[in-house]
């Protein structure tokens, strides 16, 4: 069966945005990452900045934070975290997206959202520890922190945040149906070959 | 680079073995499992059969059988559990196949043990339930244990075992270059993207 529904989870720096990109353009698909930010700005009112930051980054393993999310601190949403508010309307926008055709998503828990759809293909993207210091440095510029701590502070985020939203292990490969060390094999053969799979009837 | 070393680890049941065979034949290459096992067992002088049990398998979660492997009820070997003396000859049966030129090795930490070569590709084969419980019936038969129990054993015994030897997690993306849902797949293109991603220079 042709996959049209593509998810792309991925190691921070590990070119899954930029691998998501080339695969939607390649196979002619929309694209959501930040649109999705955008749509559930729109819905909830919130900054797109908020909703960038809180919509795929937990608080973290701060108690101060957690308690803070569940005390009324950042506010509450009938009853609800700010937190599980902005996965709830995020979780209904991809729903809508998957829903609408053909698409790639890159983030934002979309494997576990989409989990039961034949018609998706889910993808993990990693590398190695240089690649990724390189890559971000390039990118995203220099920071007062090293490297790897961002690297590592940003992919904690993002294993807390899945972990609370849909007790999976982040990084599992049960959780894809693919996964590809880009460092290794290259962000170009990685596009290739999800654009490969996804054709395959 | 070509990747002459291919190493593929799997869920019981998900086919890695049939797909490590494939690849082999068609890259043309020599294909280690049960074969490991004919030389470590002449190495050391141990039964194939207990080679076979104990040379990819922990004794498990049972605090008796672990504790019997250091008190010596299994023997100890130079101060050396039998399982640690069985790692430590079966590593070094693997790190010789590797040297000797291309390969295909299923199973027993070849993922670790040849970690650092460049020209080695790392898989991981794994598949849902459903598909590796129907495998498992079909081409083992039945047992008196549950389909999905015989599952579960298998693959606790794997992880305890990698776990063990190497300090990683077993089935998390991170360890491996590649990793392949051959239920959603299906097993022939499970072996083509192998073939291919081998074959790129």
């Amino acid at each position: 069966m042709k996959k049209t529904i593509i998810t792309i989870s991925r190691e921070f720096g590990s070119g899954g945005r930029t691998i998501g990109h080339q695969v939607a353009e390649k196979l002619g698909y929309p694209y959501y990452d930040k649109e999705l930010i955008k749509t559930v700005a729109e819905k909830t009112g919130f900054d797109p900045n908020y909703v960038e930051e809180y919509g795929e980054y937990s608080p973290g393993k701060s108690l101060l934070s957690l308690l803070s999310s569940y005390t009324g601190t950042h506010g509450t949403m009938g009853g609800m975290s700010v937190y599980d508010f902005l996965y709830v309307v995020q979780r209904k926008a991809i729903l809508e997206v998957a829903e609408q055709g053909p698409c790639v998503i890159v983030g934002r828990c979309a494997d576990y959202i989409l989990k039961d759809r034949e018609d998706a293909l889910h993808v993990f993207i990693h590398a190695d520890e240089a690649f990724k210091a390189e890559r971000i440095v390039r990118l995203y510029g220099e920071s007062e922190k090293k490297p790897e701590e961002r690297l590592k502070e940003k992919d904690t985020k993002r294993a807390v945040n899945y972990k609370h939203f849909t007790d999976r292990t982040w990084g599992d490969c049960r959780n894809y149906d693919l996964s590809l060390n880009s460092g290794k094999l290259g962000i170009d053969h990685c596009v290739e070959l999800i654009v490969q799979l996804a054709n395959e009837e």
